[in-house]
């Protein structure tokens, strides 16, 4: 199954994607996941109201999860990035965050700094984590029935600010700078999360392109790792990191400008396609 | 004026603090801050019915805000606090951020991680800036009307998570650990913030003395600088860093063991006594 999150007129609404149509269910991601509602995502009606019905394309996406508890992201978790970006590999996950402010739809325009800010904007394709049960001291051999699906996130990354100081919240987490989306395909079809091509494109060149086997901490040991520390909530995103290709790693280093589109696929999940727009 | 969160029977509570007594309002923190009800905070009573009142020291107390949308901390923001972690004097501040589950109030229990995660739990006294209006592009000379006031935090830290990484996280957002409290002093009253003695005491022994004048980036321009990055929101806590005197700096180095009594202190503020308990 593959879940939406749709902007209605009452509010972000969860929808069922059916090929080319969402069907709108009377409540939200974080409600569905919380309250085990997989009754009312497989269904067409509630009490014989029958749901709306919208083309896929005509859907506004919202933020998978419009405000998550947590978005924890984590930092060099393929081989061949960790190289381009001059560090060793780690011998534990690399976990930061962003804030919820910085999350957009995958059709949303990403909101690049002002010049005087900020020119250094770069892309980061990851498979993100999508929490569906509270998950607390869990061994990696359960993890997996914690995780409700997988979706897709563009860590965009403000590379001057993340560097400046020796934490990389201040770069990546600016405001509307990060698609989510455009969907979550459920566990039971993508599994563990591995084997999944990851591409991104900029005006239509590839510049990133590898698949989730190259992951150093796998989903498993993320999600176990991670329940260590604190309780995992339904609605929980876990970016995975992103494989090299990056700007900051190009010779010469490339950035996202004004007016350029930005692609961003996982084979099984879909295609994000956001414009980048000076705000 | 001073405000307090005190869990009640229907839900966390804004309370005003009058000497002895806390005033219990009718809306949360975030309601109160969110929707300017500074008359309500000011009264006692609404349409005649008058609020509850109970005993300060029978208050139960939550952390300042329950659920704040950020939580940001300043890491590396006290000149001899830096000297003993070894680290260079930031030319910009240094963000990380933790999640509200990190949150307890200003006397419950810290839940210390079993020995087997981590035995090296220790202590960082903090003044926490609380956001009182959006703040969005503020010049530092504009930012503190978007203050509503401080309160303290103790940004206990599990060392040795925090540092086996290249970033804070994960020694920053243990669950339950991280007390926020006892009240929020009205910025009226603390102005910028400047000024204010701050102090960690382990069972009795001063173990951090200083003042917020020794703050590296001060509370006007680390609000104007996140408000470049992104939206601040009322009830967003920002901790401002902590002064040197933190266990992992001593030598021999020191944490924080099953029962101790942890107290923080900040001049025209308060105090929170937490008891380190092994989950």
């Amino acid at each position: 199954m593959q879940l939406a999150n749709v902007r209605t007129a009452v509010g972000d609404r969860a929808a069922r994607v059916d090929d080319d149509t969402c069907v709108i269910l009377p409540c939200t991601m974080r409600e569905l996941l919380t309250d085990d509602l997989w009754d009312i995502a497989g269904a067409d009606d509630l009490d014989g109201v029958a749901f709306e019905r919208i083309a896929r394309d005509a859907a506004d996406l919202a933020p998978l999860i419009s405000d998550p508890d947590k978005i924890v992201c984590v930092g060099l978790n393929y081989a061949e990035h960790v190289a381009e970006m001059g560090r060793a590999l780690p011998t534990h996950p690399t976990y930061f965050s962003k804030f919820s402010g910085a999350l957009i739809g995958a059709r949303d325009d990403i909101e690049l700094p002002k010049p005087d800010v900020s020119v250094a904007i770069d892309w980061e394709v990851e498979l993100a984590i999508v929490i569906g049960a509270p998950a607390r001291h869990v061994r990696a051999a359960d993890a997996l029935d914690h995780v409700a699906g997988y979706t897709i996130c563009n860590d965009v990354s403000v590379r001057d600010w993340q560097t400046r100081s020796v934490q990389f919240l201040a770069g990546k987490t600016f405001e509307h700078t990060t698609p989510l989306g455009p969907v979550m395909t459920t566990a039971d079809v993508l599994g563990d999360g591995s084997g999944l091509a990851v591409r991104t494109e900029v005006d239509g060149v590839t510049k990133q392109s590898s698949t989730t086997d190259e992951l150093v901490f796998g989903v498993a040991d993320l999600v176990a790792d991670l329940s260590t520390i604190i309780t995992l909530l339904p609605g929980d995103i876990i970016a995975t990191g992103t494989p090299s290709g990056v700007g900051a790693g190009r010779d010469p280093q490339e950035w996202l400008t004004d007016g350029a589109e930005l692609v961003t696929s996982i084979e099984g999940i879909g295609t994000m396609r956001n414009r980048c727009r000076i705000a």
